[in-house]
């Protein structure tokens, strides 16, 4: 159930003072030190922090391949300039001569507040202590260890056809398009090389972190990093190593939507009868990113002219009359109007922590879902400062 | 100070029962019965509500000409079908009657919930009540009986060169690109004709209404409508009268702002040295709809690293190492890092009510700003349910 289920991999976390005293600084890394594939997505914001700066140069010089994974929480290292990417750089580095490997073959993420100048020099005198510390037990203490705002860790692990993926990610707000605060370290014992890995990659992160919504913003610092140490041989049947890193980015999404930060709900918002798919998912985005809306469901108000309202303005393809929405399978409008509906099943549904809404546009065969939250006064309180 | 202050025209509003006791049903007319040049701009949401679509088509059926316009509060008539727009067409006809005139000379508004059938028969029954207590003291009764969650009155007046433009406005929350759930009525008693009315009017929305960013939400219902009386003659300036429509625009845009729903600030957000205007009209539309940087605002905190990062994801030309950002004329980062700077002044200017924020992108001459709020408590409180 962790980033350590996978044979062949080491992990841990421990405290080195970026943050006052919790666990702050996590590795991951194959149990031999050897570099093996690997593949990543990264956020599409052109504030691009540092450690993404870093990690995408590292997997590109190496043509794909890593050792290991080093991680901090508690300061994202963006908006930090060069010395922030010095800093990055550092980081590698200094976990590389630990392991006694090239710097280049070592990845970075961090993950805490924008803007403030990473405290290296904890960061450093932390390395040899939790290169020191990694063991094939150690994937909750790294789970830990990367937590911000998270309430509780993230971890997954499916096994298929004999192969095993695990993972591990921390998430909160700013879940948007294009991935989100989040970091996600994956690792499997499939032998695979990096071109088919970046694809399972790519195609599982898809279906997952990208359907995530939480408050529209997308983060300086998102990433998904997957290493395959190979110690499980071929997959008999390619699907099962692309199925299983899909279920664990779905499984990693999902826990992320219910630890969203401040949220009362986890909502699914989906769009049908669309003139296209591309057309259902910007009118999904627009649902899922409205202030009106999202305080609606935290007042348990199936106020579907909200709804239909972000449909309108979303720059799509749009009848009024030929609107209808559900809330948890009852039907509230038809054509565009109120229809009577057993109003008790509404609100029982609409007191529940998960919501399904459905707006089914009657024009085509669109369709696409997102996953989101509500806003609430917890969301203003968590977001009010920066400690 | 008011829809009256212009000469020829009248004014009433009463109280008809949409709303449980508050004045909620309003006209603005000429104080001959004559149709005179109109115009009109309306909101860009597909889910138009029914008086925007009656309101459009009257326009369209006397080529830019009305005697008078009948507004109610507390239902927006939106979401409501056919029903709504034969409800819609009743009130302009029931006014037309009154007044003896054609019912495509009436314009109509409507301002409240979304989706639920309004009530036509308190409305109708309060007709001839609204057009017998015009006068050309009701400009004060008129603005008050549009309010819905305003918590005053919006009236504005300017005279220039012997001619005056006064005006009513209502808004609150969803104020947005390409305006807001916010009606205005702007009269004059300049002689001019639909066409240049028309272009005066669009102009003036475009500074004014249009720079408003409360919640990124567009409303079903926004509606600016002016009518000219032509009593004071011709201007001797045609620019007298395109500055005092804009200058009222801009008087009711800015009461709005300072009255948005459960605001504590309204922030002027300033994207310059951007690669075009458009870009920066992008980048400051991104950061006054960003929900972290409206939480960090409401904190009177100074986090200019969720500024960074809005703008890296806002689909703009964006280098991260050229960004400077200034809060109140401080400087806080400038080539994209955390510069020395005079804390106090800073603190001492987040606790304002006015907050002045720009983010310089070093990469151009685009600028752009627009008006808007943080996100608060009371806001959430606001908009939880439908009550």
């Amino acid at each position: 159930m962790s980033v350590t289920a996978a044979r062949g991999f080491v992990a841990a976390g421990v405290h080195c003072g970026v943050k006052p005293a919790d666990p702050d600084l996590s590795l991951v890394a194959t149990a031999t030190g050897e570099a093996v594939p690997a593949a990543a997505v990264f956020t599409a914001n052109k504030m691009t922090a540092a450690p993404v700066l870093t990690s995408r140069a590292h997997l590109e010089a190496t043509g794909g391949r890593a050792a290991a994974v080093v991680l901090n929480s508690g300061n994202a290292n963006a908006a930090t300039g060069g010395p922030g990417r010095q800093h990055a750089e550092q980081m590698c580095a200094g976990v590389a001569t630990e392991l006694g490997r090239a710097a280049d073959e070592v990845l970075v993420c961090s993950t805490g507040l924008i803007g403030i100048p990473l405290p290296i020099d904890a960061i450093l005198s932390g390395i040899p202590a939790v290169v020191a510390a990694r063991s094939a037990e150690g994937g909750v203490d790294a789970a830990e260890a990367i937590r911000t705002t998270d309430t509780f860790r993230k971890e997954a692990a499916v096994t298929r056809g004999g192969l095993t993926v695990g993972g591990m990610a921390k998430g909160a707000a700013m879940l948007a398009p294009h991935m989100a605060t989040m970091l996600a370290v994956l690792t499997t014992d499939a032998d695979v090389d990096h071109a088919t890995l970046a694809d399972h990659l790519r195609a599982g992160v898809d279906r997952s972190f990208n359907r995530l919504v939480v408050d529209g913003c997308m983060s300086t610092n998102d990433t998904v990093i997957i290493l395959a140490s190979g110690v499980a041989g071929a997959p008999d049947d390619p699907r099962d190593l692309e199925l299983a890193i899909a279920e664990v980015c779905e499984s990693l999404a999902s826990q992320m939507a219910r630890d969203a930060e401040g949220a009362t709900k986890v909502v699914r918002v989906e769009v049908r009868g669309a003139a296209s798919d591309e057309d259902a998912d910007r009118g999904a985005r627009a649902i899922a990113t409205s202030q009106l809306t999202k305080c609606s469901w935290y007042g348990c108000d199936p106020y579907w002219g909200r709804v239909a309202s972000d449909l309108g303005s979303a720059g799509i393809a749009f009848d009024p009359d030929r609107l209808s929405v559900s809330y948890g399978g009852v039907v509230v409008a038809r054509e565009g109007v109120s229809v009577a509906h057993d109003e008790d099943a509404v609100a029982t549904h609409m007191a529940d922590r998960d919501l399904s809404i459905v707006a089914d546009l009657g024009l085509g065969d669109g369709t696409a879902h997102v996953l989101t939250n509500d806003l609430t006064h917890a969301y203003v309180d968590e977001n009010m400062g920066t400690s």
